[in-house]
């Protein structure tokens, strides 16, 4: 028999750290329990279901008109090479770990030839200096709040504002990668709308913290989502029938947004947990959002075999998959929703004493 | 109030004629009934649940291997493009009502730059001497069967094979645009994998007669459906859990499969009807599938209106919308699924006597 991977291991842990539920049918079978069978599906992008739902998320953002998207990946490309189009220039500039850069297999460059500039490096956000120092004319710069794949850092709010009076000024379109947006509104202490406003275009997603099954709203102007409209027919995502994503979409953000300022609580309070660990370190230390990366001065093959023996000694499932950083460290994404809520503190406190105890035996 | 639309009309009909069901949240609930809530989504395009059914689908059509897409649109652009770059040939040669040309807000050029050569005319379907005829080297052929926008229209079997073997003969790609395969394999009296084998890449999809909620496979050789995976992450449509459709495409897949031979007969049944009508013919005149169109020397607002009228006296909803086809003339397509085997023989005779009677009286 094959060794058990950390995977599996961690779906077999009674205490599940990460997430909101598992990801399986159950999702769907919760979301549709209480909607009405005789509801007309969308057809085509029109309808009533479809409809509606895109004017409660343009209001909530408030922006005129949102559009309902299969997914981020389409939204995204979409909004820059509208504003690329627009401004008749291909340079569209964004962050080295953007999803665009790193996880879309070159799609921007491949299907719309668009021409990326990085801004910043890989360690750290932009900020309005990096935008200033841009030696070449771009058409628009993406900002994603948080930037995930750092930890899910952020910038001041203030300087937020200050990036989006000087793209203003100069005519660059400013887009909104937020993917998690709902996630950082409790640290900002500010309503989406009052976030969204800096920016000419925004897109969202209902499956991070949210915790739908998929899809993505883009909002801004009414003459940009009519335009993303007809890209998304060009994508192939102008489905016949998006209600499934719908649906379930709006059945979790109704029941997660209003936790969200309990998730962001319960980041801030793990990472101190894990920051009291020897060979452990948050990033960031303190937490902005529901989520925060761990990093462990261990190789990933050691650290995986270590945490299985904390899973099944422990009954906590501390994260599903762990990534190498280099030969000795490596480092997870922890990203918390209603599992964490509802885990009783003493086992959470109990995995992370046996962890600390167990690196420092590792590490002699 | 305002006046009740054609389509109002239809879907208050007791007895409607096309279809198989209800667009509505059912569709969704009736397939997930007995669905195991436990089951784990796919994820990313991997998982027991998506490869189970690529896998099956593939055996059905005979071909090494097959993914799932959200849309038809997504897996024939993608299609085409990796047989063009495969030859380095931008030149793809289609019907002039593909759906590719008329659907698709000209996606194929202004995301992939292709550029369609078109083949035969708006009036028929193409033969294999439209293809020998082609003064332009094209990297691939796309056929679709049947023809949808000429009312479902097909060719000998014979002269596929004969087209298959010249393509073959020059290198030149056959793509199958196969939205309606499963309805025309009664009428061609072959297996899918009969008529597939004669084509290097073949889609279908999973709500025409099938009536699920949305979906599509993509087929070929493994070399051929891994970099339809790349592709499909580009294009946005490699989402996070596809099952919504998945499940919903099965469930339908298994239900309606069988009854394709029944839906043919029955589309033949009714175009012999509506060709007793004065003022009235179908085309194809003997449907080779569910489908065909119903053209009425009428203009549209006419027909419309008589159409409520019979509607309402008899019950019988003949269609949903009606199209222009110029001043004086309009059509429509009719689809015949669950809902005509599931129909009175007496209402629709009753219906389409009325139809005769108003049509005469109307053309004086």
């Amino acid at each position: 028999m094959a060794e058990q991977t950390l995977l599996e291991a961690f779906n077999a842990a009674p205490y599940p750290v990460t997430g909101s539920s598992k990801w399986n049918v159950n999702q769907l079978l919760e979301a549709f329990q209480s909607a009405d069978g005789e509801q007309d599906s969308d057809i085509y992008g029109t309808g009533k279901i479809i409809e509606e739902f895109q004017a409660k998320i343009a209001a909530f953002l408030g922006k005129p008109s949102a559009v309902f998207f299969p997914s981020g990946t389409m939204a995204q490309q979409i909004a820059l090479r509208i504003w690329s189009d627009e401004a008749g220039n291909k340079k569209v500039a964004y962050h080295p770990l953007c999803h665009l850069e790193i996880h879309e297999q070159n799609g921007l460059h491949e299907l719309h030839h668009l021409e990326p500039v990085l801004l910043a490096d890989k360690s750290r956000t932009i900020g309005l200096a990096d935008i200033q120092q841009l030696e070449e004319q771009v058409s628009c710069i993406l900002l994603e709040l948080p930037q995930r794949e750092i930890g899910g850092t952020l910038l001041p709010f203030s300087e937020l504002e200050a990036i989006s009076a000087y793209c203003r000024e100069r005519g660059i379109k400013l887009h909104l990668d937020g993917a998690r947006l709902f996630e950082v509104l409790p640290y900002y202490k500010r309503t989406a709308a009052e976030v969204c406003q800096l920016f000419d275009s925004v897109y969202v997603s209902f499956y991070k913290g949210i915790g739908g099954i998929a899809g993505a709203i883009l909002a801004g102007e009414d003459s940009f989502t009519a335009e993303s409209k007809v890209w998304k027919r060009r994508h192939g995502g102008d489905l016949i029938s998006l209600y499934p994503y719908i649906i379930s979409s709006d059945y979790y953000f109704e029941q997660r947004l209003p936790k969200m300022e309990q998730y962001y609580h319960a980041a801030v309070e793990l990472a101190e947990l894990y920051n009291s660990c020897r060979h452990i370190e948050t990033k960031p230390p303190v937490p902005v959002s529901n989520m925060f990366h761990v990093h462990a001065s261990v190789p990933k093959e050691k650290l995986e075999q270590l945490f299985k023996g904390i899973y099944a000694e422990t009954g906590v499932g501390l994260t599903r998959s762990i990534r190498e950083v280099d030969e000795g460290n490596s480092y997870y994404e922890v990203s918390l929703g209603d599992r964490y809520l509802a885990l009783p503190k003493v086992k959470i406190q109990e995995a992370l004493e046996l962890l600390d105890i167990r690196l420092a035996e590792l590490n002699g």
